[in-house]
C-alpha cells in the first residue's frame, strides 16, 4: 500500500527563537495496521499556523507542550486511505490534527469530515480553524457593530484577512496593519480594507493616529508586542480587544515584552479578551453558513501560499514567522484526490 | 470669616518617581467672593487617593492633566460653608473633586450632597467612590460568583479591603494580597478574607499555587506589575480580572512594566477589563443601599488611616505609595461639623 513510508517531522529540541531545521528531525516512522475504530489519514495539506510554536515550548501554554522525539502537531486536511470507522469512509476528505507528517492514524476524535465540494485548500483557509476564529473573535469577542472602527494586525495573514473582509460585511471601518507594501496593496485593493499601515516602513502609533482620529473601537491582535501597545494608546471608550495570538513574542528568548500601555484599559474604560477556536467549535455552523455564502458572493476572498513538499515544512514555518507569507500558508505533502 | 486663610498645595512640577514635597508648594489662595449658583466648601478630609499620581503626570490619562502651578486635584468631604445655591445649603455636608486645600469654591457640578447620619470619614471611605468601585469592579465588571475564588492585589487598601469583604458576602473563597504581616491579619483577623499572602516576604506565584490549586476565577487588581502577571499564570478558564489601577507603576521611571503573561488570557479564554468609579455614578444608589446595609449587620468594615494638617498631606500621599496605610488614607484638615 501507499502508506509504506511515513516521513514525520519530529521534534528534536525546543526551539530557541525562530524555529531551525536542527530543531526537528524528518524521520521514517512505520504506519501502524489500524485497530478497530481508527482510521488512516493520507496529509495532503499541512496547515502552517503560529500558534504551532506556542506547543513546541517546554512551558504549557492551551495544549500540552508537544514531548521531544514526536511527531510534530499540526492542523491538515487529508484523505481517508484505509478506514474501521464507519463515521469516516475510506476516500472522505477529513481535516484535524493530524501532525507533520505523511500520514495520520486516527481514532476520529476531533476529525472534521469535509462536506463534499469543499476543496481542501478553502477547508485549511475558510472552512476550519480560521473561519471559526475570524469570525467568533471579530463578531462575538470583539462585538465588532456596524460603524465602528476596527484594526486588525497580522491583516494579511489568514485569520487577518479574513477579519477585515468580515468587518467590512459588517459596516466597520477596516484598517489593516501588515508588514509590506505588497500585503497593504493586497488587502486594500483586493479584499476591500480602508486603509492599510506597513508597519516596516511607518511609525504605526502616529499613522493610527491619522486614520482613526477618533480612536479604535476593536482592535483584532493578531501579533502582541509594540504594535499592541500603540493600539492600545488609541482605543475609543469601551472599546474591545480581541486577543488572538501575538505572534512577535512567540520566538522572544526570555519573558515576553508586555503592553506598557495597559492602563489605557483603565482610561478608556474597555476590554481586553483572548480566545481560541476550540471555545466556538461547537457553533462552527453559524460561521461557515455566512462564510460559505460570502465567498459564493464574492464578497470574501482568500489567497493560499503553497510549499511543495514535506521536506520544506520547516522553512516554511520559519518563513512564516519572518513575516513572509501573503495568505493561508500551506505545505503540500501528496497529490489532491482527483 | 473663617475663610479668610486658603491654604493650597500646588502642583509646582512634575513628579518622577514617588511624589516628593519639593513637586508641590503650599501657598495662600484667595477666597474669591460666591457667584450666584456658587457654593464654598471647607474641606474636612482629603482623600488621598493612588489615582491622583496619574493626575499630576503630563500625559493624558482619564481626566486632562493637572496644570503646573494650579491647586492639587483630589477628592474631599466637607461642609457648605457659605452658599448661593439652594441645592447646597450652609451646613450641608458634601463630598466631590474639591482639591487639597483648606476651601474650594464650586458651582455645585459634581457635588455630591452627604446623606444625614453618615459620618464624612464613612463617606469617603465607604459611601462615595471607594464603594462605587469596588461593588461594580467585583460583581459587575468582575462577575463574582457565589464559588469562585477571588483573588485581591492591594487588599488592605481602602478599595482591595472592600472588595474582599463583598467577595466573601457573595460566596466567594477570598485570598488577598498585601504588603505587610499587620496588614494580613487585619484582612484575615479583622475582615474574613480567608487566606492573605504578603508579597514583600513571599512568592506570590508559589504561595498563589498553593492557596488556589484550582486557580483564579476573578482577579480585581489594583497594583499592576509583577503581582498581575503572577495572577494571570494562574487563571482559570473564562476568568475574569478587573483593572482598577496600577499603583506599582505609577511612580515608574520611563515605560511601565507590561504583563508578560498576557498570553494567558488566551490560554485560559479570559478577559481583562478596565473600569473607573466614573462608569458607575449613575447607579451609585444600588451599590450604596446594600453597602450601608452590610455595615450595619456589622458584615463588612472600614478603617481609616487619618494623617492631621493639611501641611502633611503630601508626606500622607509618598506613604501610601510606599504601602504605609492601611484602610482609607484620610488628611484631615479642619474639625469636624459639630
Amino acid at each position: 500500500m501507499s502508506a509504506a513510508r511515513n516521513r514525520q517531522w519530529r521534534l528534536r529540541r525546543r526551539p530557541a527563537g525562530v524555529v531551525q531545521p536542527s530543531d526537528f528531525e524528518l524521520a521514517d516512522g512505520a504506519v501502524p495496521t489500524l485497530q478497530d475504530g481508527q482510521i488512516l489519514v493520507r496529509n495532503v495539506y499541512l496547515s502552517i499556523d503560529p500558534t504551532q510554536r506556542l506547543w513546541a515550548r517546554e512551558e504549557a501554554s492551551y495544549m500540552p507542550p508537544i514531548p521531544l522525539g514526536e511527531v510534530m502537531r499540526g492542523i491538515a486536511a487529508g484523505v481517508v486511505e484505509q478506514s474501521r470507522n464507519a463515521r469516516y469512509p475510506a476516500g472522505a476528505a477529513v481535516s484535524g490534527l493530524f501532525g507533520m507528517q505523511d500520514y495520520a492514524v486516527s481514532n476520529g476524535e476531533g476529525v472534521n469530515l469535509l462536506p463534499p465540494g469543499v476543496p481542501l485548500q478553502a477547508a485549511l483557509a475558510v472552512f476550519g480553524h480560521i473561519g471559526i476564529t475570524a469570525y467568533f473573535g471579530l463578531l462575538e469577542v470583539g462585538q465588532a457593530k456596524a460603524g465602528e472602527t476596527l484594526v486588525v494586525s497580522g491583516a494579511a495573514g489568514a485569520v487577518g484577512s479574513l477579519v477585515g473582509q468580515i468587518g467590512k460585511i459588517v459596516d466597520c471601518r477596516v484598517i489593516g496593519i501588515a508588514g509590506s507594501d505588497e500585503k497593504c496593496r493586497w488587502i486594500t485593493q483586493e479584499l476591500g480594507f480602508d486603509r492599510a499601515i506597513n508597519y516596516r516602513t511607518g511609525d504605526v502609533g502616529a499613522a493610527l493616529d491619522h486614520l482613526c482620529p477618533d480612536g479604535i473601537d476593536v482592535y483584532f491582535d493578531n501579533v502582541g508586542g509594540e504594535i499592541l501597545d500603540a493600539a492600545l494608546a488609541r482605543l475609543r471608550l469601551h472599546a474591545r480587544v480581541a486577543l488572538c495570538g501575538a505572534i512577535s513574542q512567540y520566538n522572544a528568548a526570555g519573558k515576553p515584552q508586555g503592553p506598557s500601555n495597559l492602563m489605557y484599559l483603565v482610561y478608556r474604560r474597555a476590554r481586553m479578551e483572548g480566545f481560541l477556536t476550540a471555545d466556538f467549535r461547537h457553533r462552527a455552523a453559524e460561521a461557515m453558513k455566512p462564510l460559505a455564502q460570502w465567498l459564493k458572493e464574492g464578497r470574501i476572498k482568500y489567497r493560499v501560499d503553497i510549499v511543495h513538499g514535506l521536506e520544506n515544512a520547516i522553512a516554511a514555518m520559519q518563513r512564516m514567522y519572518e513575516g513572509g507569507n501573503i495568505g493561508k500558508l500551506l505545505v503540500q505533502v501528496s497529490e489532491e484526490p482527483a
